[in-house]
């Protein structure tokens, strides 16, 4: 595990949030990092669906992370700082993974893209159940 | 407690992830949904804050029932089609009060904008942290 | 004419976009500014009503202004770095209004929203059209 | 020219704005729209750039236009529901390309995400300047 993945991982470990959701960091390469979270009757909502607010928390934590794998160096911690989610179909499946992907970095935003996907019970197919589209800032810690 | 409000009320209570973060609905009026939940460990992101995911399902419930609030009669059921949330601040707080409004009202499809308001340790001071606007889709249950 | 609005509309002025459509300034206040186009087939899209584009032209000028207004003295332009735009309704109208609101200014970033209005013939009533919730981001010309 | 790409091409046409922005279709295929518009400082903002309202103006038509492809054959007519656009550099280029893509087309909405590229003098190599994600609804125009 190199320096970056640590931090990541030691950051996603940090999320109080991911843990209560049962959410688990599953790859961390540069540039992209995906989060898989199990289905649990925990995280509905009302019709029995996975909670857009659920699904949400974990593709915002995913694009973040991507984001932060090509933050200056100076600058290595982030926060949202806006996202757009649409929730094309309902969110039903046995587990969820949402993909982040940094589109771009500059010095004190990134734009990032995501999604989620729902696996079904053979748990190799896929649909994509939401897009995200957000913004991040980068800051320094110690400033 | 009107028809209106038990039904709200009802279908609250049917969201796991509401109970699972703690959130609690404290009003229900035509237009007007508020939702609260007490700030927790369980809830943070990386810093200590209330993540964005958690502020998030909050306040895309109220908005959400607030425009359930003003549903066609013939499909009383709603759905989140797609949202968009800035953070304004880090969301630090002793609890957190989403406030979820309906603007406009159609036969499919409702618009809504959001706020949440973090309160100090006073209990009743509060600075926004979080603007939501959100459409969301009726549908008929039945159909 | 005090110094910002003067600013505000010399930058106006040397946006050939709002000239192209028609539109003027005419309001700057602290915090708020508005932005009046009548409407012209120019504008429209294949139905007749004006465009989305055209709608969302004025109400991001609106609001970037709006931001402008509390800009930190050292970092006085502003781009807009996204935006998010609800269309309640067909905009048709005889002309519109794009008053667009502040509603943080920190040092790097400002939030806002804005709407647009869609005057009838009496020139007096009107409907909002668009809802927008939008990020600008400070800068200095000069460094 | 086959009978959608007609049908894309008419409706384009009917669009006062595209002709007022210079705009052009230049692509029409199942689920992918493209439409051209050179730079003039008739679309500027008060930087020289491309203003974010006149960018924004061809990605929403190119993805509106890629929904349309998707049309249910008994609601062919589009309006666009909402967007959100994230201006990822000034729009500098001698020309821009929207191009618009429908990712889900259900029966009421369709979602949609779209590019905007800027092209330098040589014509060829492009920088991303505008990522669009929107949502899209169907009707019967004779309903």
């Amino acid at each position: 595990m190199n320096a970056l993945t640590e931090r990541i991982s030691t950051s996603f470990n940090a999320q109080g949030l991911m843990k209560t959701l049962g959410a688990r960091l599953t790859q961390v390469a540069d540039g992209v990092v995906e989060i898989e979270m199990p289905f649990s009757s925990a995280l509905s909502q009302q019709h029995g669906y996975a909670h857009a607010g659920a699904i949400t928390s974990i593709v915002d934590s995913a694009c973040g992370y991507a984001a932060l794998t090509r933050a200056p160096t100076d600058r290595h911690e982030i926060v949202t700082a806006e996202f757009k989610v649409n929730f094309m179909r309902p969110a039903l499946g046995s587990r969820f993974v949402a993909v982040g992907t940094v589109v771009q970095a500059g010095r004190t935003i990134a734009v990032g893209t995501g999604e989620v996907r729902a696996y079904g019970d053979d748990g190799e197919t896929y649909k994509v159940v939401a897009l995200m589209q957000a913004t991040f800032m980068y800051f320094d810690p110690g400033a």
